[in-house]
């Protein structure tokens, strides 16, 4: 038991259990900074990870390092917040009580910010065929893939194999799906060109794959033309209107396609945390997002409230709430007002969700931006998409390291973390969750 | 067939294997840089390792991509110079031929710079209860494994257990030992302090455990003295004259000393690499080093060179070779000179080990240092120690990464890659290669 009752700091304030150490977590427990509470802050990992440049984590830009910040440091000076590392495995709201793998923790209230995961609608089989994009260890497990396609291409001498391993495709024309292929499309077009004898890196096909109409629906229309012009431009092959229907080892198959490939980067969809179905009687959406009220409260739950990307709504003011970090920001800080309103006996309030606008990058010297009807492509936009993400990194250190990866990479067309590591040099095509619960299962491991 | 008689290339000019991208292979190929000769540059990863800041990646001080600089990047201009990631499994020096997991490659010299590996004196099972130091997995396998034992340790409540999991044992007083005693006491001690609630970091114990009367042999009684001291205030217990007779989980055992503990790193020896018995009939020494002769030559096989930790000298002036850094480099240019004397039909000369002084780093502003007969202490020798190593890192962008992750190091006593990656949450104190394998046993990989 790691929280007991008997424990005398819990029998004089309330607790509160905040699940998970993204965005919703992070601000919502420094909401609570001066509120008369007693903050656990539970994550599976130890750090805070900056999800919008883990893509340039999986393309050797970034070291990991640069975009995780240890979630006990970040709290260190907050004497109401106590981390604790270890993963959920049931949520029991009537009893208000978490099991974790390792604990149970009991909480007066809950807030639970377990984001999502890689969805494959429903083809759960898919995921070990390919990539996803998701926590550290998936973006250098797509580092070691791609660098590993072209260390074995360069000693393939059988063509075919040859075209097979220099065949990179991603699923999903989202910004994740298109940052990826351009990022990709760089690495292979402009920074390994001179480092290889027989091949040539630039001869690699990009393959960015969307079922809709267009990319970056979230954008206009021109945008969208834009950006996939752009890819184009820097070699990405984009098949729009092509839905994925079948992927098996080395294969992808869609409407009007066939791939033989063995790096596929899943960008394609989303859902919410497995543990939002083993939470009893709380209603979901398809993807599993709860739907909560429009203060965040959990239905029937008063003393839970859920943000981020685990949830589906619509705010007061009919807006569908995107599953962004600026809307999982709102969303935790909302979350922890209610609960300080809830303790002075005051009503809750309704979310209203602040829309801060969209952006995504391309590639060198070029993006997209949208804010409050203003809309622009190319370099302004892609140096206010530098200039967001460096604010908004967690860390002064890290800031100074991106920004000097950043420069570094712009002026030398050089990437900064272009080495194999994990596996050595056997390429693995799965997600790191699934090769850790194969090492449980085949190792007899001293403390779990 | 990687490289086939065919090949029109390899009929006009000689073909020079260098196994190893390490200190050795780096200087050889460059050295061959104007040489009439094909070079194959072969090491099972793609990077070249700074080897003497690897305790910093494990202590959560540097990221893995700072110390590391991929091989085909450093020869992409030396046209003369492919690159080949793939792993030795046997060479046949008669036949000319070197066999790997992938390829075969035929050779009309070969400069063997494989390096050592971590050795047990016969004890080889010590190695799945012990953290060895000698690539970059292990470095990340030991820093998820120390902060790791922190985290459980938080959440412990049997103080036996919380004991065990805060207790580190280091073996061996080398300079590796001492400079990872070093560098844990400091991040126990001084770096998580204020992160934690429950425990109190600086209570972990920190045991360096070495057989000799010494740490530091390598340098002056004096300078020993000064060590064992600075550690000492640092908090390391130093255990002298004692020799670690049993290993198993859980437990270090040695003349008068038993510990219970789950982090156990072997800095204690290195033996040649396990390639050096399988090359058929040449000299070794018990550590499986090649005995070369005095210019470096394999006995019997005059058109075979080795250089680095893989052999064992005695130079012509009576010096026994020591397994650093600069003995690599100036033998790995050695062996290449005498490639191309031959070439020339000179006589090869012998080799003389020009000694450029050691170093050994304790910890924040403290140090050793000696060089032709100087020997300097404290804040100086530290200096000397930070300049020289950025000097000989490789690649401008690692050495303004380094030089500014020390700089915020000392300025904030935080550290900037305090993040746990790899098996998630789960300890595995079994060093990288093993679980490699072990994942290939029970995985069914793609493409090996």
């Amino acid at each position: 038991m790691y929280l007991s009752p008997n424990d005398p700091k819990y029998q004089t304030r309330p607790h509160v259990v905040i699940l998970g150490g993204g965005f919703v977590g992070i601000s919502a427990a420094k909401q609570l900074q001066h509120a008369p509470v007693d903050i656990t802050l539970i994550d599976r990992r130890n750090h805070h990870l900056f999800q919008p440049l883990l893509y340039q984590v999986a393309t050797a830009g970034l070291s990991a390092p640069d975009i995780a910040q240890p979630l006990r440091h970040i709290f260190a000076n907050q004497s109401n917040v106590t981390t604790l590392m270890d993963e959920v495995t049931s949520i029991d709201l009537t009893a208000r009580k978490v099991t974790m793998k390792e604990h149970t923790v009991s909480f007066d209230y809950l807030i639970l910010g377990l984001g999502a995961q890689t969805g494959f609608f429903g083809n759960n089989h898919w995921e070990q065929h390919t990539l996803g994009l998701k926590t550290l260890n998936e973006a250098t497990d797509i580092r070691r893939s791609f660098l590993t396609a072209f260390e074995m291409a360069e000693v393939e001498s059988d063509p075919v194999l040859r075209e097979k391993l220099l065949t990179f495709v991603v699923v999903g024309g989202g910004p994740t799906g298109v940052e990826m292929a351009g990022a990709m499309a760089e690495l292979a077009g402009r920074v390994l060109t001179k480092d290889f004898r027989r091949i040539d890196p630039s001869s690699a096909k990009i393959h960015l794959v969307e079922a809709g109409p267009r990319l970056l629906p979230m954008f206009s229309e021109k945008q969208s033309e834009y950006t996939q012009r752009r890819l184009e431009k820097m070699g990405v092959i984009v098949h729009l209107h092509t839905p994925v229907t079948h992927i098996e080892e080395g294969k992808v198959i869609g409407s009007k396609l066939e791939l033989q490939t063995d790096s596929i980067v899943w960008a394609a969809g989303v859902e919410a945390n497995r543990v939002s179905r083993h939470m009893g009687e709380i209603p979901l959406d398809r993807g599993g997002r709860i739907q909560v009220e429009k203060d965040l409260r959990v239905p029937n739950f008063p003393n839970v409230f859920a943000a981020g990307d685990i949830v589906s709504l619509v705010d007061v003011k009919g807006v569908k709430v995107p599953g962004v970090a600026p809307s999982a920001m709102q969303m935790g800080r909302h979350a922890a007002r209610q609960i300080i309103r809830d303790l002075e006996q005051k009503e809750t309030e309704p979310f209203v969700y602040f829309d801060k606008g969209n952006m995504a990058t391309i590639g060198r010297s070029s993006a997209v931006a949208a804010f409050a009807g203003l809309r622009f492509n190319g370099f302004s936009a892609w140096f206010a998409w530098l200039a967001v993400h460096l604010i908004f990194l967690m860390g002064m250190r890290n800031r100074v390291m991106v920004f000097l990866n950043w420069t570094w990479s712009y002026l030398s067309w050089h990437r900064g973390a272009r080495i194999i590591t994990g596996q050595g040099y056997i390429r693995t095509p799965r997600n790191s969750e699934v090769k850790a619960s194969q090492n449980t299962a085949c190792q007899t491991l001293p403390d779990t």
